[in-house]
């Protein structure tokens, strides 16, 4: 860890930047993949999985009996959590629907906005050490909830050609049935473009490594709209000197476990508690299953004195984390001053955990300072707002001239003439 | 203008396919350009200015003196149809705010959304032979109403090196102020990274040719987000017997009128009205200045004749149009069924006209069927919601094991602790 005291607002960009991620440096790569899987369909997509997951798989849909026998894997224990998560979820997902109000402009002039759903979706699920059925939870509950008629999910199934129960589980508690084992860029151009199996998605949503981000980077050049820009996780805990020391090391390491590349900040107003961080955490450390990834990943984590709160908030919105833990006193006159975070964790009972699990608020969160510009995912990510006029004859002799003259201005006769044949009309029946 | 009657469904992909746009193949190109205005600032847009614009600047900003200029060379009816049209597009545009309400998704978890305005946003305005002050209103007032502490904008100057005065007036009845003469690739890389005179932004919207488009693609990869990728313009008229072919030549034409490869397509139940639409163009065309545009426009246009509504609605559906005009008998039924479209306009008297210039709603809208996974830009496009969770100790019990399990089975163990160490805490305390 690299303790950093009092900096000069000079120096916070330097101090605050991130490891630069270059996926364009993939593309070339990576669009030969898409490009195979774009004419080749369930053929090309299974002879990848042969060539990356090292699995010779005879259907990429997971059968009802796949499901089934999931569900008798997974214990009781994981189950009722999952439950649980998902309900949360379902709760804070539901209570954001969107209900368009209608606004008379003019007399006569009506506009309104409709949430619809997006009908097609996609999600990825990565595969790997750690099955990722919270993030099956965080991207198909608001799916469900939205309406979208066709969930698609893939995600790469293990050497023995099954995907990992919990997944398969979490899916349909969700509500999500159709689930197929496809992985990496075979699985995103499977969703873009569509296979005799796969069906072809609108939106695509999920986490990844380089090679599906930069994926899902050239098929949304085009095809398919994507969730948003991915990078490495991260955590900032802005802290006072009544944190707690051990929760806060506990929050920097539930981050720093991630992966290498993993940012964990730490920006204070305590010198005493930075150092009183830094001992917890080389203590719980030793602990942790995974401390090699830890270590690696600490070994880049700062931990800042700033000189008051003032400032502290300020380098906390000039670094725009993902998630943001905050534990000071008088935490929500705090929070009242974050304007650029992805995801805000309140007052000392409050872990990041929470968040990524079960309190019901969704995961998948603006990276890499994207905070500033994104949202987080949330039911919005799977509607559309369409808008909606309705014009009556008062509307029209109000607004018309000035769209004649607008139009006009712009040189858009034809433009003006759909209103000018209007008004004839309106005024001759007058 | 193209007559079919009663296609196949297998047709339907074939019959309503959009020219492709291919601005990958212009990325080497652009990616230079922007290269060069990272690297060189102001110095490399006035270069690319005098190159592109063929105008020689002694500085990009607009001053004040020539906002004062602009206002005085407009003349009075003008300026109260921009007025008019900014009260419509703010009122329908303010009553967009978000109210996030908190939700309890268990005794002692509480979690909410938090609207917050994107700090810094760019405004494009492409140049040419049209003003597009429209588009200044389209931008820049959802911009203000969102609360962007910093609104920028980039248009290409006339051979003069001025703005085009309806630009500025519409720019200053907006709220904007900082206005800078910049086209082009030149403009977006600007905004994207920031010059000496023209801020760096973190997102950035307006409509432009090919090149643009590129440009906001490729510094969107990693360095700042986008309103939404851009195409040709398009209507869709939906019309059956009752129709005016008058009126509905006449929103042809208005669309053809943009661009020759604008798309306008005629989707009717009645074989009457299309002959009658098509006597109808053939008649408006001549009258009008752009008529060589709007023919060359209209040689690809479509006139479907469909069996009944039900079809007409699915065929709708399927095309995805940015702009859609239902003139039928009982519109209001038929649009309950429409759920891909940009913007919607119903009735006989709700020409898109009035939805480009003046009654509220926004013309930013999703070309080339991205109205499928798009909504257009409102409100919510200029701002970022945030989550905010509070957890006491009640909701820790409650959801705290759950979490455990849950991160234990992702193998995060880091993640797991950090409830741990927090629950612990509290069952001491009890």
């Amino acid at each position: 860890m690299i303790l950093i005291d009092y900096p000069e607002k000079s120096q916070w960009q330097e101090l605050l930047k991130r490891p630069v991620m270059n996926t364009e440096s993939l593309f070339g790569t990576v669009q030969g993949i898409i490009d195979r899987v774009k004419a080749g369909g369930d053929e090309a997509v299974l002879q990848y999985e042969m060539q990356f997951d090292k699995v010779s798989l005879s259907a990429l849909a997971v059968s009802s009996e796949e499901f089934d026998e999931a569900e008798n894997l997974i214990d009781e224990e994981l189950k009722a959590a999952i439950r649980l998560a998902a309900g949360n979820i379902s709760a804070f997902h539901a209570a954001q629907r969107f209900v368009g109000k209608k606004v008379e402009t003019q007399p006569g002039v009506t506009c309104w906005q409709k949430a619809v759903p997006i009908e097609k979706v996609g999600l990825y699920i990565p595969g790997g050490t750690a099955p990722l059925f919270s993030t099956v939870l965080m991207l198909a509950v608001p799916a469900c909830i939205a309406g979208c008629r066709e969930i698609v999910l893939c995600t790469p199934p293990g050497k023995d050609g099954k995907v990992h129960p919990a997944v398969l589980f979490a899916a349909r508690v969700a509500g999500v049935q159709r689930v197929f084992k496809a992985g990496g860029v075979q699985a995103i151009a499977a969703m873009a473009y569509g296979t005799e199996s796969i069906p072809k998605v609108y939106k695509i949503f999920g986490p990844g490594n380089q090679y599906v981000t930069a994926a899902k980077q050239l098929v949304s050049l085009r095809d398919v709209a994507i969730d948003m820009p991915a990078g490495p996780s991260e955590v900032e805990v802005l802290a006072d000197v009544t944190a707690n020391p051990v929760f806060v090391a506990a929050d920097l390491l539930s981050q720093a476990e991630h992966g290498v590349d993993s940012q964990a900040v730490l920006i204070t107003t305590s010198k005493e508690l930075q150092q009183a961080v830094k001992d917890e955490v080389e203590r719980q450390l030793d602990l942790l299953p995974r401390k090699e990834i830890a270590a690696r990943s600490l070994a880049n984590s700062k931990l800042i004195v700033v000189k008051d709160m003032e400032e502290a908030v300020e380098m906390t919105n000039a670094y725009a984390p993902e998630h943001l833990i905050v534990e000071t006193e008088n935490y929500m006159a705090v929070a009242e001053q974050i304007v650029n975070a992805g995801s805000v964790f309140l007052g000392t009972l409050t872990p990041e955990s929470a968040g990524d699990y079960a309190s019901g608020t969704n995961h998948t969160l603006p990276t890499n300072g994207y905070a500033k510009a994104y949202s987080g995912v949330s039911l919005d990510s799977f509607i559309r707002k369409m808008t909606f006029q309705e014009i009556k004859p008062e509307g029209l002799c109000k607004i018309g001239p000035a769209i004649e003259v607008m139009a006009a201005n712009e040189s858009l006769d034809g433009h003006k003439n759909a209103v000018s044949v209007r008004l004839d009309a309106v005024r001759r029946d007058k």
